[in-house]
């Protein structure tokens, strides 16, 4: 069993440890947030330790920690848990100044200690099944790419105000997701975008929010990303990938399978999952694993820093081509 | 060009009458109906000749008949056809009275005419593929079949009246269809029901209008079928075929692929294809064409006399089972 | 937190104790099996104690027993656990003797204790939104139901030699869904079945392994029930439910969505959950919180003791059915 | 009866000529092509006479010409036709010179002719449906457009060879599609490909045969189109239109409803319908329609000479933007 601490309950940090808890893997050691009472709400919750520091998270028996506090924390606490020769998974983004995770990858580097980062989508049982696909040669040579993401409802304007605008937040998950299925990495980028669900807010933020990414690889491979913060039907999460031998679909998901027929209609069905909590249950679940078996092996984790880093890479890309209105190749990006 | 004059200009006859004259491997030569403004209408509609009797029709250089009128002029007009040397394309039933349909066969025994009948269902594309796979073994045995056909809305009284109830009128088709999945004769029949739809019609014609049937053959195969005279989300034609080494489905079908997603729900689509013409469209050109076949090859039809009696055989014994709420067997029934 | 003692540890015993384990509102107090191994076995992996024996059991300190024990001790713990003023959730069927459980019914009644019975598949969300769609009227008035059921594989000789035959032991859960969407009793019953996955045991053990049922009620509601005991594409658990103003299906369920495209063919998807402990994970949840629901507000179980007998007269009722050939009324069982 | 010429007997001249003769509102008045044997071959299939010249037909009493000859005719018949007095319905694109669609545009500008050009997408029943559910509002405000198109197989090397490019070719479909759906001009464009089916031939030309174009309107809504010269599933034809309230999919569609299960696979379906002609059969038939509609009325067609000549604005801005890989703003393009 790995002794994993968490660090930040905010609502995702809360359901990481309440995974881990549940993991037959793993042990929840502890928690730890910023705001106290948070921390001991989950501790409570879940009959763990509320430690008073990270510091002393750090320094307690633990094998890994799990960090999903404010992303303008997360480097600092990699540093530090590398430094305690604590194994890391770490939430996306690793920071918004990619400057900043470039130095924090130069901090590391040595290190043997596995440094996940949470892109839990790799791990859903749909899309792993189209890489699987593309990697069994199902569909021959992969061509296109298409992810398809759309979150359910608009984040608090508190919560955009300091996500880093929707590319560095939101399209940072479908640019690893793109990264994993084309199996080259991205040279060209191109993003444009308009503010139609919350002009006023977009605005004041600088942000987008319904954006159109197209990424290139030196082969030709195509990966197009289409992101809205509002669809009202549900969030809306598809990948398809297009190659010379067939196509894989990952189609979106219900909680069942019910469908109703009437006058003037057939076949209507419930909402999708709402939202990545329901919808990607299984995918954190096997995060979670895959996290403890690089640990176990001393392997390399399936996500690794690089990889959080690319994917930064990538959002930049994409801020600088929807700021210039131009092609940006990602070698221009540092 | 195979040359053939329709008898009976209502609906159904008015169908074929266009999709001869259309066809690429017949000519309407003319139609005639006891009507005459109704077979002037069409005469006119498609530039053929109206007759003055169904005599004239048979003494014209025809080289086939199809009949489309009342179910009672049926028998005598087979025979007729075939005293004249026409071969004859007969719609569905051949008669209400399987005494009569056993007196008819007896007369045309030993003709080389083809006589076919039109159970249009078995030439639908999708119904084919599902017979096709279990042909080929890709389901393996067959075990069960299902036959769900519900019609949009229940037809007007004064057509109840004289329909010969439900079995005759309306599962006929679906006996037939179960014997083409089956490949094997029906031993037992159970048939019950219901008055649902139209409780006071139903009463007073001593009809059914929500029937299930179930047919067992004598290895044990169970063909399942479920009618309904009026489904409001449309006209409702499914066959299911499960066997030892998996399941053919052929599901409705409507006129294009749109869905709607909004608030609350998802993939929403249009009715089905509203009504026999438009569902079996296809069909009803393959029925002509597997018709032009037999004529010029010599050949037994696809749908022969005793597939027409074989299925008011079933008929029967589902109107024996409902009345007297036991197990028929088809030997009872002449 | 609702103190649960489970009795019984074979596969779907194990399953509810760890779901009992696992559940927000229960404990797992202790485990019990006359196979003392299997009992360790769990206790270890969950952590608790495994007790010596039923008595051991009911004499601790538990609220509650969940019996999934061998089928026929079903009723002697039932006793038991009244006697002990303990609730009860037992697996199905009560008992494949319907005189046993009559009198198992006389020596509880007036007890104020939950019974409860382990027809999961109420609790099935896909199931529930359909009897939801009924009970909100938006299919109008019901008329049909098609219930299809059909096991991924031949359960060991061992198992279907004990099991009662095929309608206690598998179409039971079938008569209890058709029960709980018709909303009424049935009162005719007509069964029919043969040998066809496993023709030398079914033969040896008097068995059926294709089943088709047909129930009515008294107003002319018919319930479809076709099972099979082999479904080679997987566990296939469906329900259709027609009406005046519609239809509402639960369609079966995979564990993501993905979709094959290729040379001659599109939309392949996988297999069916497999098997129900997959298939219904969501509803033995549901299931158990239903239990502590009763217990918490002393109401009448969701599904009671009355429920788990009624569904056993329908299957003695199929049972006479497919013996005698004939239509089985349901007066006509005890 | 609206009398109609063709000008054209190769695969689509030939199509529409019998569409014509079978269509209820219109005559096949004649035949015309270039290679006498073609002309003679339909017009013998379909009983009507094959003419001399393009000259002997605008000199017959034909009320309309319909033009499906060489790209690079279709200007000067345009302009021939209209001078004698004939209403056009012309095959797209109008020319691959935009220079001279600009010429021919000021030179029959003016006419009171109807001329409609043949954009056959538009009149699909599933994308009206999609193109209807924005217009009632059924999903809000359009936000992002996504057209799926790929052909299922490569062109032969002599037809890529004079195509004018795939933007030109087959991208100008769904330049019009997007048009169509977003219900505002673009005004920038980005597109970007790359030679992956087959990179020899397209080499060769300087063609790309995998290509993904983005679409931008002043208000900020996007249109997405990806297209593939060959999909080796079939002609894969989808629509998507994404907005504030909601979404409308139009999905591909297949000759029949069957679908197979078997061992490790479950819901398998056929191809998708093979090419074109079966695809956009109704669509074809509602294009005549349309122009019987316009030429009757006196009204400006569905789709008038300025959308030809506006989706190959849209081909040269795509042209330009993959040969200079920037975003073109279409105000560049004549």
């Amino acid at each position: 069993m790995l002794r994993i601490g968490v660090l930040g309950c905010g609502r995702i940090g809360r359901m990481h440890a309440a995974n881990i808890a549940a993991h037959p893997r793993t042990t929840l050691a502890g928690v730890y947030d910023v705001n106290r009472a948070a921390a001991d709400d989950v501790a409570k919750a879940l009959g763990v330790p509320a430690l008073d520091s990270a510091e002393a998270m750090f320094a307690s028996g633990i094998d890994a920690v799990l960090i999903a506090t404010a992303t303008d924390t997360h480097v600092a606490y990699i540093e530090q848990a590398i430094e305690a020769g604590k194994a890391v998974l770490c939430e996306k983004p690793i920071d918004l100044d990619l400057g900043r995770v470039n130095r924090c990858a130069a901090n590391v580097r040595g290190t043997k200690l596995p440094i996940m980062i949470g892109f839990v989508r790799r791990f859903d049982p749909g899309h792993r099944a189209v890489r699987a696909a593309i990697q069994n040669g199902d569909i021959g040579e992969l061509h296109q790419v298409i992810v398809t993401s759309r979150d359910p409802g608009m984040a608090p304007a508190a919560y955009i105000e300091v996500s880093g605008g929707i590319f560095r937040d939101m399209t940072i998950h479908d640019f690893d997701l793109a990264r994993f299925m084309l199996g080259e990495e991205p040279v060209e980028v191109f993003a444009t975008g308009a503010r139609l669900v919350d002009p006023e807010l977009m605005e004041r933020t600088g942000d987008w929010d319904t954006v159109t990414v197209v990424l290139k690889t030196a082969s030709g491979k195509q990966a197009i990303i289409n992101n809205s913060r509002r669809a009202v039907y549900g969030y809306d999460q598809r990948v398809e990938a297009f190659g010379s031998a067939g196509m894989a679909i990952s189609e979106n998901r219900r909680a069942h399978g019910a469908r109703i027929y009437g006058e003037g209609f057939t076949d209507k069905a419930e909402p999708y999952l709402h939202f990545f909590i329901e919808r990607y249950q299984e995918a954190f679940n096997a995060e979670i694993d895959a996290f403890v078996d690089a640990v176990e092996r001393g392997e390399a984790p399936a996500v690794g820093f690089e990889d959080g880093r690319l994917a930064l890479v990538l959002a930049e890309a994409a801020m600088k081509s929807i700021a210039e209105r131009r092609v940006v190749a990602t070698s221009e990006i540092g």
